[in-house]
């Protein structure tokens, strides 16, 4: 941020009075320009026949991590509900009707201000096709989850979580509500 | 949002290509200036002694809803987590020093572009004082809540689906984690 939105002077960065942190401010008009964390919106669709369930992923075409698979999720859009957002990044990137359940991780990317969720979800119909921001979009088991190409900590750990709980379940109980901090954006290439 | 905070030229509001939304754009330096929802947190902290709970409130020094009683809670900031934010908060608002339990409620106030958190929390010591933003901060039994003089639909539904757990909990159980659609930012005068 260089200039001010509000009157187009340059802004500076300064703890305004009563604050404590540095923030962007138009000396002009005396518009303070808070900046806060983002939230990043997604779904884990699921298939499950004759005892056999896949995840539906992505695999991205667009930047970062190009080329690598993700869960549908994107930015959490002004005038909408989380769960609103899962639905349409469902079906923006993945061009999947689901029924939406509850929210299954919060994970915290404070390095990069963000905040991703994924919400549980099921597949209402095989009709899905890639949006505009994946090269293709594809069900797997658990065995078949390219575990080393995945594009984002945060969609490996939910994974990690979902097939720890699916397992547990089979002993009786539920999903959980999971939250984590994650101090790594990016994963490598190896997947380490 | 009137000029580029990147190079000072006046925006217009258009759909981006590739984009189905109205962005605010630079049409000199291409820049599109996106604009999503935020997230404010906060905590339930509560004193337990000889079998009575109270819950620590504060009065709002500070509009909207000045003088009315709401949960220690603010605008998450970059760099944080959400569970730094509400021990940041919990800790400006009401001088509180707390040890911080599970996340609780998840609230969309999609009118007004926030999501609202509230975690579990349990007051260290009564060493408690009220901070800039907060005109008396005060503990309360689930009788003595002064319901319709609280600040926010969001604050009135947490501390509803917190006492409400409690019930539940006297049975066995644990607390939950809830989540919930708010159609109306804030409460009228009557808590109506």
């Amino acid at each position: 941020m260089k200039f001010c939105s509000e009157c187009a002077h340059p802004v500076e960065l300064m703890v305004p009075a009563g604050d404590n942190r540095p923030r962007y401010v138009c000396v002009k008009c005396e518009t303070i320009h808070y900046q806060n964390p983002k939230m990043v919106i997604g779904s884990i669709p699921v298939w499950e026949r004759d005892g056999e369930l896949k995840v539906l992923l992505c695999r991205r075409a667009i930047e970062p991590r190009y080329g690598f698979w993700t869960l549908p999720a994107g930015f959490m859009e002004n005038n909408e509900t989380t769960s609103a957002a899962a639905i349409r990044e469902t079906e923006e990137e993945a061009g999947a009707n689901i029924e939406l359940g509850n929210l299954f991780t919060l994970l915290n990317v404070a390095q990069v201000h963000q905040v991703h969720m994924f919400y549980l979800a099921t597949l209402r119909d095989l009709n899905f096709a890639p949006g505009e921001e994946s090269l293709e979009v594809q069900l797997f088991t658990e065995a078949e989850i390219p575990w080393d190409e995945l594009a984002f900590p945060t969609v490996h750990n939910t994974l990690e979580f979902f097939f720890a709980d699916r397992a547990r379940m089979r002993a009786g109980g539920s999903y959980g509500f999971h939250t984590q901090d994650i101090n790594r954006p990016m994963r490598s290439p190896t997947g380490t």
